[in-house]
């Protein structure tokens, strides 16, 4: 049987769009030859719809994307993921189509709740399992989370159904390593079934996720059978031959130790038409599949393919045409140039210098070396005068104070100032070129450098920046877009003489160690202290983290590329006096 | 039996603060007579506390200040809720403390996940009910969401647990006649259960939520006895005797609808010491308490208190000595003024006049008029000059290009710059002083007046501003501290020359209506239409609503006093393609 997994990358909210967009992909599968073609989970209205949900109308219009998708791919089966209303009652669906219609559908089980889902907030969970019958075979399908428990309705659909194939639907967010953890599940879940598993992954980048693709085919012995790229739109298509039992049925078997008798199990009878009919008939419009085993990106790769593909669907998504963002001739805003031209072309980014007294000749000829080597659109706009104004404004009330972190602040904001008025006048994005080791610990300015629509590196360590621009350079031309110079100088924020980053901060090495335990897994004090960091540094970065929140709250949205990032994968209140 | 509702104000993540607050409440209770004290859910480490609840070390600090509080309050039984580990799941525990120890626990079984709550994020639902023995009576334990649901454990304790009396331990957030909802509620769950209801309420402010006290007792019959005041702490004492049994045991009855053989009941029999023993004993420490019955208040006196509590708390809890905020003229900072004001005292309010070239001196006569009324310290930065360098400094780009939007975000955002800057410099929060009609449509400049650390109005419809205007103003002293002319001028950013809000916004009592109608029903253009407004506006309206959620996402916490507020209680997404 062949079967196609349509890699597609929905919208958010555009029911119309995702309709047709897996109305042209199912066609393109019926052309490979194939019998069912699976779109990822919630393709009708793109994932996370998160509140959308909640509104009557909403899940009206999706059921509407979902008949029109029905009626114009008729000559395939289909396995499309939408928000279904039943009973009063809403779940995270999948329909098989056919023939025109729904067939039937299923309702995804195992509802994850916890880091950056709330499916609990907005779905019931299912409890009945799903196979469909075509073509003397049986496939099971089920969505996302589904796949990755133990004993769950992917062995009920093999031990129970009879399935010898399960199929998948997801949208499993992008996370550093994300794959290595999928395979080694999905190859287990597949070898104790007994069955072929087949998971389609969407992708494209969602406000903070970005979806990954690289959808996987198992064989029962849990073997990797095929995997499509990640980080584009692939169609890979697979033809899977299950073993057949003396009655003709394929049969999965059981892990000994599961009770997959959970649920009840509805058999979806479906006929599969003349195209896509199962590889043992003969004719000449089924040939085999050329199955494609994509091969892994390096992790550096990996995170700036992440990275480009959020950048360009956020802009893309929202429908901006350009962006905008400062340039000091650190590595950070470097870094950020780069992915902007490599997700958008450089005719579409537009950098801006914004010196001021403090601001090194290194700094501001490294700006514009890194401007002229990417060929963006470069501004140069020194704030000198307009800081010297908010001074003079304020004189009667600071003149008894010493300048300090106050002084700081308002140069950062005037170039936030600068930078969305630009925005505002000509209609580009601010991108923010903030990373995760600043974040964390505010060191960075509330409505200055943190002003924008975008925050390309909130979620990528100042110590992975480095390793992602030199990534990046390797990839030239000649030694690549970041001058040397960029990458050697101790990092400042050049908001006072002679300031370094280390001024304020522990190496960032140390540093990172620190945010990697406290933020991503949770380590108390004592357990980062037993890691061998000093005791002082631990606590003063601990408070600096806790204290900041109130700054986070108000940050741009950024992409996730560790398993914790700030925003929604991580909930603390503002006001909490909890330290340790 | 008498018993105490103490009605006390924690703080999240204050383990310390919050065991000492519990212990002393709980001396106060004894001293009252009473025999059992309850507290609200999670006082320990006060609610919601979010993701703190995923750190190990987070819940081991729970313990031990549960464990803390159990050896000071040895001498009366105390119910206290905590989160509750236990065979590697966390519950939303309550714990009855007795005798110096933990004599039993119960876990909530109703964890709500909708609207504000993610509690299906953080806990297990509990399985079994719990009943506490003493002095021949037995009262059932539950928690929050539990007293709301229809043959629950309320009606198990009391037909399975032949419970007489249930306390409810609660953190329940305050929106606009939420008293009356929970009122009718509970009266009919302790009539249908043939109980007394026993509601203790948390009180006080916690970023977006505040919590309202106004705890509640209700008899068997569901009638009201007891309520306790809203937003202010409060000891609740009564004295409550069910009707005995033959056995002597008291005797809950079934709504004859329920199955109340949910769950399995845990009876957990504790000693009552000496002071705290039954009514019907006599003694001369035992008097009947004199139960009070407070008043409720008028909508706009709540919500205005509600209001004054969050600033309050918000800043004490923060660590705030002093706040600061911009002063228009206009009617919204003028009563963002009144409520820090009243809150904070009127030496601990700095406002800041920053006129432009388009301020009037209408307003800003207005501005320092309030001032003077309401005793702040007051400030006038003009920004003239300020505003003059950044169009130098631009003209290079903008020469070609009219004035417009951009030159107006400019200047507030100049005066969101001079607020951060006073307030680094002297360590006050920025009051923000947007509503929620500007806040829906994004009539206000990210950054600029959107800049701050609170928002108070956040969630205060225009319509309601005036209301709540008026309302301050019958308070005096005199004719009150807004002056009637901001009242009657007609509502102006005065970013531009002769503008008022009408030039861009329907009329506030039709835009008011359509929010209501699309953020806090989630209703359909087609649906709000029918509602008699006209279609043209409505889907105007509803587009500014929907691609304004960038701002919203950055914007500054305010407090939730509408059934569905900007926030956590409304999550969409960012790039979202829906409209409808």
């Amino acid at each position: 049987m062949r079967i196609a997994l349509a890699q597609i990358n929905p919208t958010v909210g555009d029911l119309k769009g995702n309709a047709a967009l897996i109305i042209e992909w199912a066609r393109r599968a019926r052309e490979a030859g194939a019998a069912l073609v699976a779109f990822p989970e919630l393709a009708i209205c793109g994932y996370p719809p998160e509140d959308l949900v909640l509104k009557d109308h909403f899940l009206a219009g999706c059921r509407q994307a979902l008949l029109q998708v029905a009626g114009a791919s008729s000559e395939i089966v289909s396995l499309v993921g939408f928000p279904l209303q039943q009973g009063g009652a809403v779940y995270n669906g999948a329909a098989v189509l056919a023939g025109g219609a729904v067939a039937g559908t299923y309702a995804k089980i195992n509802l994850p709740n916890y880091a950056v889902f709330d499916e609990k907030r907005y779905f019931t969970p299912g409890d009945r399992v799903a196979v469909v019958e075509m073509n003397g075979a049986r496939l099971g399908v089920n969505i996302c989370e589904d796949l990755w428990c133990e004993c769950g309705p992917t062995e009920t659909a093999a031990m129970v159904g009879s399935a010898g194939i399960v199929v998948s639907l997801s949208m499993s967010p992008y996370h550093v390593g994300k794959g290595r953890e999928r395979e080694a599940v999905f190859s287990r879940r597949a070898a104790e079934a007994g069955v072929f598993v087949c998971y389609v992954n969407g992708v494209g980048g969602q406000d903070e996720l970005v979806f990954d693709g690289q959808s996987l085919v198992f064989d029962p012995e849990g073997r990797l059978v095929a995997r499509a790229r990640q980080f584009t739109e692939e169609l890979l298509v697979v033809d899977v031959e299950p073993k057949c039992r003396a009655d003709g049925m394929e049969a999965g078997r059981a892990p000994t130790r599961c009770n997959a008798s959970h649920w009840p199990v509805d058999i979806v009878v479906v006929e599969a038409s003349g195209v896509g009919s199962p590889v043992t008939s003969s004719g000449p419009t089924v040939a085999p599949a050329a199955v494609s085993v994509a091969e892994c990106l390096t992790t550096e790769a990996e995170v700036y393919e992440a990275l480009c593909l959020a950048v360009k669907d956020y802009v893309a998504k929202n429908g901006f045409k350009q962006v905008v963002m400062g340039i000091s001739g650190g590595i950070d805003s470097a870094l950020t140039a780069c992915i902007a031209v490599d997700a958008l072309g450089e005719g579409r980014v537009n950098v801006v210098s914004m010196p001021s007294r403090y601001s090194s000749s290194g700094t501001k000829d490294d700006a514009r070396e890194t401007a002229e080597r990417l060929g963006v659109n470069y501004y140069e706009i020194p704030i000198e005068k307009i800081y010297g104004s908010y001074l003079e404004s304020l004189a009667p009330y600071f003149a008894k104070e010493p300048p300090g972190v106050t002084e700081q602040n308002i140069q950062a904001r005037i170039r936030g100032n600068l930078l969305m008025a630009l925005s505002n006048k000509f209609g580009w994005l601010v991108l923010t070129t903030g990373n995760k080791s600043e974040t964390a610990v505010g060191y960075a300015t509330l409505y200055g450098d943190m002003a924008g629509g975008f925050a390309v590196l909130k979620d990528v360590p100042k110590t992975l920046v480095y390793r992602l621009s030199c990534y990046r350079n390797s990839l030239g031309p000649q030694s690549g877009p970041i001058p040397e110079s960029t990458i050697d100088r101790a990092p400042s924020a050049e908001l006072a003489a002679n300031q370094t980053d280390q001024d304020t901060l522990p190496p960032y090495d140390i540093l990172d160690r620190i945010i990697e335990a406290y933020v991503v897994r949770d380590e108390s004090v004592e357990e980062i202290v037993a890691l061998g960091l000093e005791r002082p540094e631990v606590e003063r970065v601990v408070g600096m983290i806790d204290g900041n929140e109130y700054k986070r709250r108000q940050a741009a949205p950024g992409v996730r590329i560790t398993p914790k990032a700030f925003g929604k994968d991580r909930r603390l209140p503002i006001t909490n006096r909890y330290r340790g």
